[in-house]
């Protein structure tokens, strides 16, 4: 690629004018928005648009698509200028910057179709970068992936977690930009603009670094050409920039940050100094409308993906086995049906089982050892570009990445999470351990699906579906072994329930799920044995919920419902069912943990905290007696 | 201190061995554990606990004494053994190891008297040394802070945030021992023994990084010199080590994490093995108990800090203040009051207004730039040591340590979080910005206070109660200015409510809270005008809830609760009051945001979202048609 570039800088650099003035009229307009971020960053969007990317402004979504991720999503305004730029959409539109009737929010977000996965959480883009770039592989694309973050953003530990992915995996198909503007929201960043700062640390771990003036186009464009001759590590292009740039009562100005110019005087003043910058582009060199100079994509086509059927479960009724073994089979198998399946690990594999599925497809299982968060972000951007990724750990460790889950559901992107040894019931090794908070964190974002089954055959069927459900998902499995209790038949559907022990008589309905579904099952013996007779649900679709069946079984037993789960007493299955059942006339009891727990056996723990077979007993005792 | 240790050295090699011989018997008899996690790391200990620490094994909770912070947590067992060998309590009682009976939980926790903060969560220990020793810096103490990690824990983007305070805090009062025993739990280490890897990192991050052999004690003292010698940076020593050392058969094998020696032949064998390893005590030298020996810290009299009263709020009736920027004030107010008051911030001191404590106690305010991780465990180690911490971000970013929120309730330390820019209410910042989760996330803990304002005056008083209330608590603001209802000398209670408005002939009763109690307010204002009236109740406390004017509230209006909450459906305050009321006989209707949001103007989102004014008259009408 030894062309000149030296005609088309003079083009570049009224196209970085024309980000600037965009980014300065429609923040203005909005009243709201960051524009002093986006002049930072102007020419390097300039460069990377119009004389790198290779990608169709009007095909987005396109595979082969070289990628671009703005990790540090208040620079929104000048993404959505660069892409009106490239013929996306109609530039008017930009003036509806932040509107509640315009896709073109705050942050970005995949509402439109040339963005991934939402940013406006720093640190997570380039997580999300690692994915996508891994995607190419995977895909067997040569896209690239180009990924902006800021100086600032710098300080996030998840920046690191990816650095070290990107190292690992030897992405040479990814190249980073950091726009070392030198000042933060409230004060300069940590360095300001010591650049060997940057350098060391991505240098240490593992980067090619390239320090260049970022306002410089000569300087970026070479040093993506570097990035793009960089074999077996990353690039991290740090570039030096003035926040403001472009206007003279902004540039390097403390006081500026998400700070718009007030229409008027103010914004006339920054436009006109703005217009100044516009220079001649001499004779014979590309005109100011580079869009048309686009490189596409190599147009592949891509056989559509059928997977084949999922083998269906084997196991004998009865058989004990952890929810967290069927897990890892149940991967496996998904793995064997569907190419499109990945798995992420953070060096747990051989207790959550996914072992299994790296045995039988390693090329498609990622290690991303004990770093959370970029596990769940690169899953964010591994689904984004198609794939269908399966992160897994302990349940108690994905609240690490509690921050990307919730950016997961602003995406709306299909990632598969599963927990595994949830609650008390794991024992000895202590509370540090044990999730019992997990249920309320991914009840409470309104788009994902929340499984927890009981058994090997329901977790091995509610795997498949989870899979092809649209949107993010979870599932908590177990560490005790439970034993089969479904045939290899039984079927189970997403917001569905099993009522497992029913009579005319019933007193109460005990509603459990995962290990408290035995612990009902025992409460239910030890009642009958005494002549009372309890029905007993398990309630594998925790979000959502079968509320018609919920409530037929209150009605059928006296109108009391009984809710035990191994988690905290707020946002999990109880408060499940309440809400479901509400203005249905039902009394709803509780038992849940309710204090910080301890280290102890499985069957001592679910007694001394309220969950066990005898609290169950006591609890549709004490219940009866009053009705 | 340029003594001659060598006669130490036979003294700690046999501590280390008995180290090794504790470790392995009280896992075996617990039938789990991690003994070989234990045994790469017992010479580090043995040079650690006898011949560096100065402390009180009776007097762990002293002031001045150096503090040890175990980052891998599962390495327990060990660090049991240690304080029992200095005394601190009988080596019997190590037996009782993960028994139900006993503190000497599977990960540390604060029951242990001689235990800061809880970890088993790897990458947090550190972040709370980096708070440890900046609390020497706040008491004047000379004591040093010591943390221990591991060096697969080092894949944890928290701990290169904690590496980069450190190193901007210059902590030389800190020192880091990384135990690379080269092997993962279910792996070898992403390193292996490439101690280089470590060491150019660390040194990237401003540490000074020392290399040595983990199993020299020799070289292991000559490190802790060089530490303590080391000015204006944190040191880490990188201690190569072999994980299972000591054991013939576990030295440097894959496959052994985890796992304890079965009792009988196999513990026998390695016990055995270790046995051997004793060494004789020349005459004349120390002996092999080395506990008197144990430097104690200095005994300095503290005084006991008594606050000055807080100043009252000083607010004028219907004055519009942002309740985040009352909590800027009232934060201010509260380090005038008591200097055990610090306030930590990542970057957005200007938007939270904790810059106002900034300006007025620049020596408590921590700035830990974009890195919510360390400055919430950060705030977990200042708690532990007395400090009053109040960190501070946008609430929708601390869900980035929402693992350390569970830690800290783990150990229920004394940490007061608030976030700012609750809800859809922000406006036209869009999703990325909003938590609408957050309620959720610190409901779930049994153990934390939530508080959720709606005016100036409530913040200010509501600050000073969660200030001395004991364990962690969360306060939730907001975005947009509201109006000051409450006078100056009002008075608010943890677990309390306020009825704003109440009639005998109200139809139903319409909880808020924040800024909702303001939609419920014109809601109240249209319904009046049209002669229906409704109770209305300010929810500021959220955990606990006051179950009994809840109660007192719906019976007085028809039975019927309406909750309206700027927060996702699951988890908030429509929960909250539904568990609270279970049982009493009354309809709660919710009004929730229930899908993911997007930008617009605060009050097309409130209405869009359904938690307006318009909402809530709907409401009311609906119910009211249905009685």
């Amino acid at each position: 690629m030894a062309i000149d570039r030296a005609p088309l800088i003079p083009a570049l650099k009224n196209i970085a004018t024309r980000l600037r003035i965009d980014s300065a009229r429609a923040t203005s307009e909005a009243a709201s928005g960051h524009p002093t971020s986006c002049f930072s960053m102007a020419e390097l969007m300039a460069a990377l648009f119009f004389a790198e990317l290779r990608f169709d402004p009007k095909d987005p979504k396109n595979p082969d698509s070289d990628r671009f991720v703005l990790s540090k999503g208040h620079a929104a305004p000048i993404l959505y200028a660069a892409w009106a730029e490239a013929g996306a959409f109609d530039r008017a539109e930009l003036m509806k910057l932040r509107r509640i009737d315009s896709d073109l929010e705050g942050h970005p977000t995949p509402r439109l179709p040339f963005v991934d996965v939402a940013t406006g959480s720093l640190g997570q883009g380039i997580c999300a970068a690692i994915g996508i770039a891994l995607n190419a592989r995977r895909i067997e694309s040569d896209y690239r992936t180009y990924v902006l973050i800021g100086d600032g953003e710098s300080a996030e530990g998840s920046v690191w977690e990816a650095a070290n992915d990107g190292s690992l995996d030897r992405l040479d198909n990814l190249c980073g930009i950091t726009d070392v503007n030198g000042l933060g929201q409230s004060r300069p960043t940590m360095f300001q603009h010591d650049m060997d700062q940057y350098a060391r640390r991505w240098r240490a771990f593992g980067w090619h670094p390239i320090v260049i003036d970022g306002h410089d186009l000569s300087a970026i464009l070479d040093a993506f050409d570097e990035a793009r001759s960089t074999r077996g590590q990353p690039t991290m292009i740090l570039a030096r920039t003035i926040k403001g740039k472009g206007v003279s009562f902004t540039e390097g100005k403390d006081g500026w940050h998400g700070r718009p110019f007030k229409k008027g005087e103010e914004l006339d003043r920054a436009l006109a100094e703005l217009e100044k910058q516009f220079v001649p582009v001499p004779a014979g060199g590309p005109t100011t409308n580079l869009s048309s100079l686009i490189p596409k994509p190599p147009s592949k086509s891509r056989p559509v993906v059928t997977p084949k059927p999922v083998a269906p479960p084997a196991y004998t009724m009865g058989e004990m086995v952890a929810t967290r073994e069927a897990y890892g089979t149940a991967l496996a198998k998904l793995g064997d049906a569907d190419p499109r399946v990945v798995a992420l690990d953070a060096d747990v594999k051989n207790s959550t089982f996914s072992d299994r599925f790296e045995k039988a497809h390693p090329e498609r299982f990622y290690e991303n050892f004990i770093a959370e968060q970029v596990m769940v972000g690169a899953a964010m951007g591994l689904a984004a570009r198609g794939a269908i990724p399966f992160p897994s750990t302990f349940a108690c460790f994905l609240t690490r990445a509690a921050d990307f889950v919730r950016m997961a559901a602003i995406s709306n992107v299909g990632i598969k999470l599963a927990g595994s040894h949830a609650g008390v019931s794991i024992g000895e090794d202590g509370p540090s351990q044990m999730a019992l908070e997990d249920l309320a964190m991914y009840r409470a974002e309104p788009n994902y699906t929340v499984l927890y089954p009981c058994d090997a055959v329901s977790t091995e069927r509610l795997m498949a579906l989870m899979a092809y459900h649209p949107g993010p998902a979870y599932m908590r499995t177990s560490r005790p072994k439970t034993p089969v209790i479904y045939s290899n038949e039984e079927t189970f559907t997403i917001g569905g329930l099993k009522v497992v022990r029913e009579s005319d008589g019933d007193v109460a309905t005990v509603i459990g799920a995962g290990v408290t579904v035995f612990e009902a099952l025992k409460a239910y013996d030890q009642l009958l044995a005494a002549g009372t007779r309890i029905r007993v649900i398990d309630l594998y679709s925790v979000a959502p919920v079968d509320r018609d069946a919920l409530v037929a079984a209150g009605r059928a037993s006296r109108g009391l419902l009984i809710t035990v789960e191994d988690h905290y007493a707020a946002g999990g299955i109880g408060d499940a069912v309440a809400e479901a059942v509400a203005g249905a006339g039902l009394t709803v009891r509780r038992l849940a943990v309710r204090e910080i727990p301890r280290s102890g056996k499985p069957e001592e723990l679910l007694d001394r905290f309220g969950i066990s077979a005898k609290h169950i007993v006591e609890t549709v005792k004490s219940l009866k007696s009053k009705v």
